[in-house]
């Protein structure tokens, strides 16, 4: 009984002290100043930052950003000026080399012939898709829900047909990027799995969370050896319509496109820095994507996740916070159709021998703060992820959590050197309402919504820079 | 030694029983059936929820809800209908007498001597405001930021002169609400309090958290025995450009408004529910107000508090749910300028001696779902807040937090019968670009974002009825 009682002591006492190791740990980064560091942080973005009127020349006096278009050329321009403008240790262009695919003419795709007679299609051709040729072409459409159902079907059923993807998102999922993920797999290898099976053609429901009028356009890709057939986004209004057609009878569309890949062009990422005091060739980077699709203004997608971390910058010049690491702004290139840019800013990191602390990407929309998402495939990431959600208590009253997920696709090629890779997390609900859309627009974008954004990944390049990671 | 070891075993022992207990507690309401009805709820929500054409018809059909309006009494008529059409148990209507204010022509407001002569601002004059008479009024504009410089400036610089009520929000809240809360006096008050020193006439800076061009309407209270003056809200930007042209010289402004309140009107609260099957004299009460503004379309304030209250009964007789406890849905009228409505439904409940365990509010917005605050001035407060985050875990999924704060304008008057009063909580970041205005449309609501808020309350009003409060 007695030794029972030591060892249940001993037990309760070890409990204590690793619970009270453990209080510890998660308090040693919650100073009080950190606290208030953090809260002016959040009072200059709302006051003083300049992510929103930088927003709004990107968006209006600029516009859409395709890679290889002059709109991305001055749009690198722009940004470079106005990082040069901040008074930063250096900013500068990074050269990379990038597609060049233009959409051409207004696209037609129309109901040639069904129950309803003629019925013009609101449609956008998928980005670095093939043309159908001057003339068009016409077929009769066949639906599926995925391409595992090609198989079925076959080349007897597929041969010289329209191949129409129409399976919707999951309305059920809480974060639309999930919905997005279960049904993308259509517009990125539509075409090619359904041309294996002689299809001329494809049309791809749009990645949208609701029913509407706004088609959504976005990439695919080829794959060798496969001939390569035009594909079109339809609205998912017009979706539902036309399935509702085949339910009644044979359906015939004709389509004409015009887009064409022309030869790669030069273009560049944006960077600017403010170099460390005490680990200078420590780097925290913070960044979105400067090149969109050719339609709306590339607003939420992702213009917001431009000027929300020129901003970063912007505010730490503007709180005369010195670093300890140094802290880069990174605008990358081509994300949309070939991620240029991202490779070739993480070729020359491996170059120089560069070391990355972490990678902050914003590139879900400039809606109102939810958190962050660390990626779980980094080395040390349990370490590293504890570490962070210590810093909780100094997040959670700015509606910040940090959960493991993703970090972005700009950043993911650095993953291979071992950097920590993070993706801002915004409120997911509306993104699909705009992504790759003609309404992706500046007045899309919420003043203060955007502005917390800025101040959550400020609050989070401060804290990596102070206290590091594991 | 020894008595020191057994007095910390004992309190290390008893340390270790109070978490046990405590994390039994927590537990207690958590089991795997109930995180599956609430997944059910959310499911069931965002693919057969009704709340957005409910809306849709609201808001474009019906349009503008003012209490004694026509438009309100057709919101009566329909609500009343679609709850009867839901198989509850019974839906009725609730009379009550509203007060009836209208607009009449639509205001103008112009700067009519400046330095830069003569500018037309955009106005809405603010409910139950007299109006200036036909002929209309000018005066010198006098600028204040809050009531509390009147009584210095006192009748000698006011008398005769039109005083402007100029203090912005405080952009650095990071809950809108906070920063309306620090606004809204000049508002409500700023009439009676100009008048006691002799001004003619009052112009206030806009609600909102934005510069924009979106004047916001809203209440005012004039104070017995003082003289009733007119008030107009002005757009923030146009407060800007008076303010700007203040500072350059003296400021000559010409009102007219013809706005009235005529005699008071038969009116209705619109009520459905479903009996409990256990305790049918426990009732849970979910609602929203049924009137707006005279302006836009009243979509987020409050149409859409209103079709989540439907859709939360809705969702529950599609369930097959059988409640233990009385639901009860109540679309309350004039919430705006006069509560007659809540009064109306409070007064019948004391009457009737109807014991209500909780009611919930929407009247936020339908943004995406934060969480409920619940009010902390209630009976047995601690305990019942204390019970209610017990169910965190299960409300986390879908972002909900249980915290302090407010329940809601139409059920306050239920706090005197000690009901616990819980108000829904979206996010705020938006609201005040919305509300009072023009641009309170249908549009300006996203169809997720509303049905989370249907899926919260309806899984909240589940956790009440199956476990009650303590």
């Amino acid at each position: 009984m007695s030794k029972q009682v030591s060892l249940l002591t001993f037990l309760l006492l070890l409990g204590a002290i690793s619970t009270q190791r453990l209080f510890a740990q998660q308090n040693a980064a919650v100073t009080d100043d950190d606290a208030q560091f953090i809260r002016r942080i959040h009072d200059v973005a709302l006051t003083e930052g300049r992510c929103y009127p930088w927003l709004h020349h990107l968006t209006k006096k600029i516009g859409a950003r395709l890679a290889g278009s002059a709109q991305a050329a001055a749009a690198v321009e722009y940004t470079h000026q106005m990082l040069d403008s901040l008074g930063l240790d250096s900013a500068w262009m990074q050269p990379c080399t990038v597609p060049h695919w233009v959409r051409g003419d207004k696209e037609v795709v129309r109901i040639a012939q069904s129950e309803m007679g003629s019925v013009e299609l609101r449609a956008l051709a998928l980005g670095n898709s093939v043309g159908t040729g001057e003339a068009g072409l016409s077929a009769e459409v066949v639906e599926v829900m995925g391409l595992n159902e090609l198989e079925k079907l076959g080349a007897a059923r597929l041969k010289g047909k329209i191949v129409f993807f129409n399976r919707p998102f999951d309305a059920t999922k809480m974060n639309t990027f999930e919905a997005y993920g279960g049904a993308v797999d259509q517009r990125g290898s539509g075409a090619s799995e359904a041309a294996k099976y002689g299809a001329v053609a494809v049309l791809v429901r749009s990645m949208a969370s609701n029913l509407n009028d706004d088609p959504h356009t976005g990439g695919l890709g080829y794959r060798d050896g496969i001939p390569k057939i035009p594909a079109c986004a339809i609205t998912t209004n017009n979706a539902e319509l036309l399935s509702g057609l085949l339910k009644k009878g044979p359906v015939k569309v004709y389509m004409r496109t015009t887009c064409q890949t022309l030869g790669d062009k030069p273009s560049f990422n944006v960077i600017g820095e403010i170099r460390g005091s005490e680990h200078p060739n420590e780097i925290i980077v913070v960044g979105g994507h400067l090149d969109s699709w050719d339609v709306g203004e590339g607003a939420h997608d992702d213009g917001t996740g431009c000027v929300q971390s020129m901003d970063v910058l912007q505010l730490f010049k503007r709180l005369n916070y010195r670093p300890k690491r140094t802290i880069r702004c990174v605008l990358f290139m081509n994300e949309e159709n070939g991620l240029r840019g991202g490779t070739a800013y993480a070729d020359e990191a491996q170059r120089k021998d560069e070391r990355h602390l972490a990678a902050i990407e914003s590139d879900r929309g400039g809606f109102a703060p939810r958190g962050f998402t660390v990626d779980g495939e980094s080395a040390g990431f349990v370490d590293k992820l504890r570490a962070m959600q210590n810093w909780s208590p100094l997040l959670e009253p700015y509606y910040l959590h940090i959960k493991k997920g993703g970090g972005g696709a700009d950043i993911s090629p650095l993953k291979k050197q071992g950097v920590l890779l993070i993706g801002y997390e915004p409120d997911s609900q509306r993104y699909f309402d705009f992504h790759h859309t003609e309404v992706d627009v500046f007045e899309a974008v919420n003043k203060r919504e955007l502005e917390l954004g800025t101040a959550a990944m400020t609050s989070l390049v401060f804290l990596l820079d102070k206290y590091g990671l594991p």
